[in-house]
This record gives structure tokens, C-alpha cells and sequence, in this order.
């Protein structure tokens, strides 16, 4: 393998997992991406890239920024890709990528958090740690991994009462 | 696949992960398992079932303990198998346990933390969701999941002066 | 001093030190109250109660609502009393409550957090410190503990551009 | 009062609040002092400078180390001074500090851990909180912050089975 095709890129697309909060405006924002601090937390050795795509909810996510994301995993030179995005339309950009990972014989793994990583009690780096390992495990294709799961990212969907995704 | 095959079992020995502090001793100890409380702020919606072996620094471990833990893995009726283990003789579990996993089809993956999960920042939510990732999609045999990476069992070491595991 | 009097009461009225995070809803709300949790964790040794009164923002808190408050610090046996609170008319409440703590020989706080207290980096462990020190060590009236610092009650505003409390 | 008199001046001399972790060597040592990033992360906007007296255990202390504490105090052009120590001789050290503080109008406040700061659960923030309050607002004497209290600095010690501090 090429050291690119080993090489990890993680894009981040914004989304609960980068939320902060501001008191004065009693509101959560999205802030700088966490996933550098999380994979220094938990030591990884990997070579990886983190590339900001952008930083936006994943329900105001148009079709241009989901065709953004297509082209970036398209273009890029690497084998293993994380996009960490919001939850809400995580399953729909995982469709838009679609056959292009099998394709291109790449393994793209699509993760979030339900509560934002800068909370003391989040789910954001063990999914973090679910999307790295499946990014070296799991056969080409599209991936999500939340709520202890792998799914194949064209059989899942959120099911937003529950707050959880499930197989579909 | 059946019910019971499905189910990740997830086996506690002891190890950094655990670690407790006491003040009055000046000294840490190994606690009670902190795998339940990851995987419920992970929100794990897979079944699973975490049994305790042991509660052990690994190097304290002796051949009677790796025996135990080799039987477990033979015995359970389980596919899917998290071992939590402590660090400095995770490589010679993994070796004991050999060839029993491709052999009985399952999937083994020994997990731990180089700093206590008590603590604010440690690697060990990160590694666990590594863990519950690979054990679902990486193929039979058994893997350790540490340092960002899923190492096959027989290929991989504890760099000490490091404090990292690396391809051997 | 009777043992009611040396009880430390705990007045929670909601504010950014509780505010949870919900992702279905990609909004915040207040939940249950910390203090206890805070409290416990700190291993106070200290005979405390806790009472919520309200689970508002400071902003929303009605006439009413402020009433209710002042009634509750004059009509409680306790002569040390820490009120858990919005920042953004704390300075208010704290001026409503006015005379009453040193006319009746209490020791009132007035204490929240500019982060909730769920957030990893939070303000709010540190400042219940403050509060619960205060309330033992300083002379009756009314006070805030806020930013490193206790304030008098009447001496004190919110600069909101800056998101900090300041003499006034 | 002087600028130097207002400005809290932070001696720390090591104990369990400052405890890291080292794997390699299943041990704890004590690092960094934690003090500088819990003033950060309380957003203290009062003036204060924090100095490194010594990285000891408490029991470690010898008489040299002890009367350096008490010179650091008695040399100190600051009125408010909070000591960051170990809890097991905590109360020693407050006893030799003696006299100081309230003939040379000094609030001298001493605080510690149960729990390292760098536990998620820990007693630390919270503790720094009373103390940074106590130095506010206690008269001039030596105080101790620890489990919620501010005991008299000649009438507290710690109750090590119980691992609390009491009244003596």
C-alpha cells in the first residue's frame, strides 16, 4: 500500500460532535473541529490529515455542500476516509456517496456524536475510535458508525424519536 | 447468525484502563470495571454482556490467569469478543489465545488504556469503540486495538521506553 | 449556632450551569440540577439541602418568579444560603434580595456558570466552591461568586460583550 | 489596598491534586501543577501568580521543605495566599504557618485533593474555588479548604481512614 492509500483523512463537516456553547447568546454553535484533540487524547499513531470541509448542521446541509463531499472523497488520494457530520442527514450523505467507495476501492466510515464532544459524557470519541478502526477494517464501501454499530451506510437510518440510529 | 453469536461479550482483567486512585495509600488499585459505564455513554445499542476474569496488572498475570482466559474465549458461545487487558502483556495474551479464533470463526480483540479511564483524558473510550468496531468487521483471529490502530495479534509489541504499541 | 442555621441551603432556579444538550431537537435545555452531583463529587462534608425552585434562563424570570425567590431566602431558617442562577440577571435578583440578608443575619451567594456544568471545561465545579466557601467565610448580605471573585451584591453587572462579571 | 496586596499569590508545592499517570511504570507521579489551567478554565479575571515551591508528596516534606513554605508566606508582599499541598501533613504545615498570618494581616488559605485534577471526578476544581473565595473573604489567620469546609487552620485534621478532614 502507498503511503497515501494509508495514510487516514478525516473530513469534518460539522455537526453535534464540534458544538459549543456561548452563554451570551444562550445558544450552541458549531466551533473549531475536536477530532485533532481526540486522536491526540487517545494516541494515535496513524498517519492522518484532518481537512475541514465545513462547518455546518447536517439539516442545513444543501446539495451543494453534499456534492462538495462526494467530490472530496472522489478526489482523494486516500484509501481510508472519516467524515465526521451531523446525524440528522448522515444516512442521506452516505447515499450520495454511494458506490463510490467499492468503486474506488475505498472504505468510508460517515460518524457523529449525540452530544458534543466538549461535553464531559459524550459519545464522540468512542464513535471517533469505531470509525478508525473500521476505516482499517471494513471492506470498501460506505460505512456509518454510531451507537456501537457499524452499518452498511445503505441500510441505516436515525430514528430521531429515539435518538438512535437502526438498521433499515 | 444466532442470537448468542451475535452478542458481544466483552471479558475484564484488569489493567491501566480500571485504574482507581486512593489517597490515603498514595497509591492506585484496580477498580471496578469501567467498560459498562463507556458503553452506556456511548449509547451501545448492539446486545452485549461484560463478565469479569480477573482484575490484574497484566504483568502480574500468571500462567494459570492466561490459561483462565484462553478457556474463556474457547467456551463462550459468543463470535464477537473484547478482551480489556492491561498493556505490558497484552501481546502475550493475544499470542496465547493464537489460533483459537480463526479456528472457531470468532473474532478477538484485546483492548486496554495507557492511562486510567477515570481520567479526563485518556485514550481508553477511544479504544474501546476501536474495539467494538473491529470485533463486528474485522475478519476471524484475534487483533489488538491500541494507538489508533488494529494490530494483528502475533505482529505487534509494547514499545515501553515509547509507551506505544507498534508492528513487530 | 442550632444545626438549621448551620445547614447550607442550596436555592437552584435553572441558568447555563444546568443546561443539557438534546440532538434530535439541535437545542439546549435545563435539566436536572448538578448541584448534588457537583457537591458529591467534591466530597462535601458539610450538612447541605437542596430545593429547586425554578429551571429557567435568567432572562426568561418573571417578576413573579423573582419574588418567589426573595420569599424563599427570607423565609428559610438557614443563615447560609447559595442560590444557583442564570448570569444574565443575576445581578438583578441579587439586588431584589437586597437588605434582607443582613438584616436577618444571613449570608446569601448568588452563583452560576458562563459554561454548563456537563461541559468537560466548565466553570461551575470551581464557582460552587466559591459559593460554598463564601457562604461560611463572609459577612451577612448578599453576594456573587463569579470570574474568581465575590462580588457584593449591589457592586456588580454582567458585561455581556465580554462575558464576564465586574465591579460596578 | 496595594495592586501587590490585591494580586493572590498561588504557592504550590505538590500532593495529589497534581498527580499524573505513568503506565510504563504503573505508577503515579506528580506533574505540572494542574493550578494554572483551573484558573483558566474558571475564567478568574482577578489578578493572581502562581509559584512552584517544590513537587512533593506531603509525607515527603522534610523540615527544610516546611520552613521554605513558611518563608515563602512570611516574604511574600501579598495579603492573600493560597498553597496548593498534599492532605496528608496539610494541617502540619498550617500549624507552622502558624501565627504569620494574622500578625502580618495575611489570609492564608491551604488546599489539596482527594482526587488528582487531572480524574474527571475529582474534588480539585471545586476545592480551588473555596479557596480562591476563602482568601477573599476569611480574616487574616491560616485557613484550610478541603470537603466543602473552611476549618481553622490550628483545628482541622485528617481523619485518613475515612479519608476526610474533621474538626479537631
Amino acid at each position: 500500500m502507498t503511503e497515501m492509500a494509508n495514510e487516514i483523512l478525516l473530513l469534518t463537516t460539522g455537526g453535534t460532535i464540534d458544538k459549543l456553547y456561548f452563554d451570551a447568546l444562550s445558544e450552541y454553535r458549531i466551533g473549531d473541529s475536536v477530532v485533532g484533540r481526540l486522536l491526540a487524547t487517545a494516541r494515535v499513531a496513524q498517519p492522518f490529515r484532518v481537512v475541514e470541509l465545513m462547518r455546518k448542521d447536517s439539516l442545513e446541509l444543501t446539495d451543494e455542500d453534499r456534492a462538495a463531499i462526494v467530490q472530496a472523497v472522489r478526489e482523494a488520494p486516500n484509501a481510508r476516509i472519516v467524515i465526521t457530520h451531523g446525524t440528522d442527514t448522515m444516512a442521506d450523505t452516505a447515499r450520495a456517496i454511494g458506490g463510490i467507495g467499492a468503486a474506488e476501492n475505498k472504505t468510508v466510515v460517515l460518524v457523529g456524536a449525540l452530544a458534543p464532544a466538549r461535553f464531559a459524557e459524550s459519545d464522540a470519541p468512542f464513535n471517533l475510535g469505531m470509525a478508525v478502526a473500521a476505516v482499517q477494517t471494513a471492506a470498501p464501501g460506505v460505512w456509518i458508525a454510531m451507537n456501537g454499530t457499524i452499518f452498511p451506510g445503505d441500510k441505516v437510518r436515525k430514528n430521531r424519536a429515539a435518538n438512535t440510529f437502526e438498521a433499515a
